[in-house]
């Protein structure tokens, strides 16, 4: 087992890392920015060494930084978390170079799997079902339309290095077409220094459901269960929840199969994510494969009772799974609530500020994972999640209702927050009958943002 | 079901009934003394009633005062948590009468398990067998040291209506017998206003075990396994686990169904806690059934996923349980740290202070229930338990993993606490094992505290 691990990441994800580590009496190590001195991952650091300035280009996303701190710190593994360095196939290799175990698959297998085109194609070739689309990449926006017109709108078009809705747009009018396409390339080439383009039919109002992966170095691969991801903004997730209440126990073993088959043509090894849009007829189609730990993994850990970071850990140092798919066990329902310092009355603009109060809820099936604590001051140059509030309870119902008691024990003053948001979801008669599709916020947002408007005015 | 339930108690355990409230669509109304209108169990809820100055016998204890509150705010049904009111037979009686239901056993219950000597008698004619004794109680000092010759030195006397070691006393030596007997009577008499006493042989170096139980109306009646609690200083519990690594499952499976045995003999309903003593050779023997929720139900509700506060409110109810033994399913280790704002370092004394900083512990399979926050006083008129730390992992040593880093994380600044000796008892050898006994903390609290010094002056 590897006795120091460098966590290459920020927040949350940082200390779920560190916790991870200090389970496995493996000394964790952690980088900052300048911005994140008063950081909690940080401050609860034995090891914590600052590798450049606030934008993540000169530290988070520092690989030469990061390498150097490994080195000289006597690191022998490091893990990404997610965002930031994690679906860099050039950082994985590096690391490997260095004889620095990586947390995660093998660099060619990211970079397969983060050029989305490519991904497709060897899906494609292992029998897994594939939106209908462009067969790769498409070089301008004059061949995208021809294809477009092929394939029949309302069409995707998304970029192949694309993730969190980035680079991606729906086109419904051919007329568009082209104009929509230079925007998403744009896009794509301003986030991702990317520009390769490619299509997919539009599935409309499809659930996004996922698969979680566990893969050994001796073959294993197992799935457990899904999640659906269905309530997202802007193709950013807000709730997810395990299991889905929309498959029937053979669609979820189909899927699963699916999701398994799709990580073995990847020759993947580590944790990893299989994503799926459902249509309303029950057909399913990959998407694509999430190449490192995902935000929402403490759901799937609450119904499966396995620890998801330290099997990356484990996997990584070479150890078996040492279970196999016929011993996982899905038991009770879990959801989570994202919660962000935006302010949904201002169309989500972010709200970085001091944290002047904190209480976080407590008490059974009830778990937190945060960054954040009273005092501290949520810094302006990073993503706007603050704390993932994540419930678990044998039944759907009282997982609901224990995530709306959950969300009422919440308490963040100082930013403005989604708290009230993602509380009333909970009560939207579409959520609560679990029939929601990705479209539920762009259909629902105003009608619950108005209900939250017309409470504050009762309670004032 | 339940409109609305009073919670008639304060701190962690208010906000725990309330949050069961809360899950099952229950209105819960709180009661505080003039002490605690900053307490959290006031500042979340959403009905909160003063009942009376800080001195519990004015407030927490006054049964007229919180029964005319549970009428006036059309309350339904009382939880008396832990504590307090929680084994008073007449307040429960007063309820009845009142025509709200007590969540809890009926009043004759409560009344034959509050009087240990009674409880003792029952037990044995059940066939659960009873630490060998006197018969009933003593009148006197001679009359027990009569019986304490005939059943052989040491002996423990006990008051009758003890708990939470007072009104106890060990004695080895005949010519203490008399002395020691006067000075536990006096203590039962300032502590439980009442001086009857009883008997029983000292079971040197024993193992607390007990068995959380649960009964309806139906006549179902179930334990949910064993919690072994002998870390325990001068009788107060400081840890717990489950399931106990001293029983065999042979041993747990008998010392399981004379629980049973023993809640069926005394027509049990509700919640309840059957404890036993285990000596070196495997003997067990009843001491005392505790009729209310327990301190330490966290660890239960983490390894069996059952709700006991739910459940609790759902029997009061008259429903049935909706399970059987055999639905029961214990999985994985569980371990309870109780913090106390109190100073290991100066003899216990108790640490009511403000809360400068808090950091609660977060991640999978830690659970913190608790009634502070930062800014909050402590006050200095209730026990010093400021908060329980639960944790789950699928084996003893992943938990007692889990359980160290999680005391790293908690972090209480303002009040001297027992954080840090938790946090070392962690790191010894014979917790480690698993294999300690009830004179654990008189045998090695020095050592740890050495120890604890000895770090203290490394990190300076």
């Amino acid at each position: 087992m590897f006795k120091r691990l460098l966590i290459a990441n920020r927040g949350e994800i940082a200390l779920r890392v560190a916790r991870a580590c200090r389970e496995l009496d493996i000394d964790p190590v952690m980088v900052y920015s300048e911005a994140d001195r008063d950081a909690l991952h940080v401050q609860l650091a034995a090891h914590a060494y600052c590798i450049g300035p606030a934008p993540a280009q000169q530290s988070y996303l520092n690989g030469d930084a990061i390498l150097t701190v490994a080195k000289a710190a006597g690191c022998d593994a490091i893990h990404p978390g997610y965002g930031f360095l994690s679906e860099n196939a050039a950082f994985a290799q590096e690391c490997a170079d260095e004889g620095i175990a990586y947390v995660g698959p093998a660099a060619h297998v990211i970079a397969t799997m983060g050029n989305k085109a490519a991904a497709r194609e060897m899906m494609k070739r292992a029998g897994v079902p594939v939106v209908p689309g462009s067969d790769g990449s498409v070089a301008n926006a004059h061949e995208g339309a021809l294809v477009a017109k092929e394939i029949g709108y309302p069409v995707l078009i998304k970029a192949a290095a694309g993730g969190g809705g980035r680079g991606m747009r729906r086109v419904y009018d051919p007329d568009r077409f082209e104009e929509l396409f230079e925007e998403a390339r744009a896009e794509s080439r301003a986030c991702f220094n990317d520009d390769e383009m490619y299509l997919e039919k539009l599935i409309v109002n499809p659930h996004h459901i996922e698969f979680q992966i566990l893969a050994d170095s001796q073959g294993t691969i197992v799935h457990l269960g899904d999640r659906d991801c269905s309530i997202q903004r802007r193709g950013q997730k807000m709730i997810e929840e395990t299991p889905s209440h929309v498959l029937s126990d053979e669609l979820r073993e189909r899927m699963g199969a699916a999701a398994v088959a799709a990580a073995r043509a990847a020759g993947y090894q580590n944790a990893g994510t299989v994503e799926f849009v459902l249509d309303h007829t029950g057909e399913f189609y990959f998407i694509e494969m999430n190449t490192r730990i995902q935000v929402e993994h403490p759901i799937t850990e609450m119904v499966s009772d396995v620890d998801l970071v330290r099997e990356q850990i484990r996997v990584a140092a070479g150890l078996p799974l040492g279970f196999t798919q016929e011993d996982v066990h899905i038991k009770g329902h879990a959801i989570e609530c994202r919660v962000n310092a935006e302010d949904p009355m201002c169309n989500f603009a972010p709200s970085p500020a001091r944290i002047d109060f904190l209480h976080v809820p407590g008490g059974m099936g009830v778990r937190v994972d945060t960054g954040i604590y009273q005092g501290y001051t949520v810094p302006a140059q990073y993503d706007s999640l603050i704390a993932k509030l994540d419930v678990w309870a044998p039944t759907r119902l009282e997982a609901l209702r224990r995530c709306r008691r959950a969300l009422e024990e919440l308490i963040v003053e100082g930013p403005a927050t989604n708290i009230d948001l993602l509380h009333q979801v909970m009560y939207h008669p579409q959520f609560i009958h679990g029939t929601y599709t990705t479209s539920f916020m762009d259909e629902h947002l105003q009608e619950i943002l108005d209900w939250n408007g017309e409470q504050k005015k009762v309670n004032a």
